[in-house]
């Protein structure tokens, strides 16, 4: 499935005592496209509960929920899918636990990670880290504009840039080809979430707008 | 559905080194009745294959392998059903995603919780902790062969007693109206895993037999 992932944030909680339902309200707010929920913490029950009121609040307004990791929880919540990294369920086994309509995101670093989650069904693909990060500690050694572009020019499917992506520099990710920016501290972590959704969702048309709309 | 609880095995890894795929071989050729993958630790990927091949050690031999929590890692390793705790997926959500036919085990400690997860679904309830136990430390306070008797006169489905259980009480669990008992260190930890999984099948039938195969 297709899905806009001009800017797509993840609902990182604890920046600031702020819970998932804060930065995903904000985030659709000030025009988030895709909100992912990210809880490594948080048991199943718990998970369900928060990826339902997620979903709640951000379907309405026409932006869909991916869980990271969690295929069970996704399908018991009714979210649009799902984003699975390295170590999380193969995309194929999601894919076929998901079934064709529903999104399925994956997290790759190299052009050989790109090429077999795209053959094994993934929708769009979460590149990076394009610049150092904080957030993720074992996200590895950033892969710059330049590995950015490498992978957008090896696969099919849009690649999101990930990784210590901000106002300042979101636009020359676009430019390096990504459809969008993911980003966590960047909202949850702002002063104003909303404002900061805002500002990243600027950055992102005009640079798609600079670079014609298509890919590069 | 239905299954034979009578000397369930939970292949917790990390005593003495042992894989999971230790115990349950070990279990399987002692005479266990049913295994469950219990790993808090490991991620998604590393859960399918572990859950994958203990499916392949165990269902040529009549054993059925249910994963705890984790619904996704079940379906997508072809396992037998799931088991869920207070904390994990509802039991309501494992029986929609996993079907009829699939088991699906919930954790009880009292006859509250005991009769909603059998009002939503569950095939069988693990209850307890029987006797005080070292291996799950938020286990709560023991119930006692008398909670364990009011819970099993509380609900039509089979419960196999948990908790503290080795070969010399494995009888009285029986006697007080379980199904079978269900053990993690008593196998997982114990000095030879066949001998010990075969002396408790031998404890618990000989019970069964006494009590009159039926529920008392």
């Amino acid at each position: 499935m297709r899905f806009d992932l001009r800017v797509y944030v993840i609902t990182h909680a604890g920046f600031r005592g702020r819970s998932h339902e804060d930065v995903a309200q904000a985030a659709v707010a000030g025009g988030a496209t895709a909100l992912q929920l990210r809880d490594k913490e948080s048991a199943g029950r718990a998970l369900v509960a928060t990826a339902r009121r997620l979903v709640a609040l951000a379907n309405p307004a026409g932006v869909p929920v991916v869980v990271n990791d969690r295929v069970d929880v996704a399908l018991a919540a009714g979210a649009d899918g799902v984003h699975v990294g390295e170590d999380d369920l193969p995309v194929a086994d999601a894919r076929r636990l998901l079934g064709p309509e529903r999104i399925v995101g994956a997290s790759a670093g190299t052009v050989e990670e790109a090429r077999r989650a795209e053959q094994e069904g993934a929708d769009y693909l979460g590149v990076g880290p394009v610049f150092p990060t904080a957030t993720k500690a074992d996200a590895g050694e950033a892969i710059g504009l330049d590995g950015l572009r490498k992978i957008v020019a090896a696969v099919r499917v849009p690649v999101v840039g990930i990784g210590g992506i901000t106002v300042e520099n979101a636009a020359q990710v676009v430019l390096a080809g990504a459809a969008g920016v993911a980003v966590v501290s960047a909202v949850a972590g702002a002063d104003d979430m909303v404002e900061a959704t805002r500002r990243l969702r600027q950055a992102v048309d005009l640079a798609l707008r600079a670079r014609g709309g298509g890919r590069p």
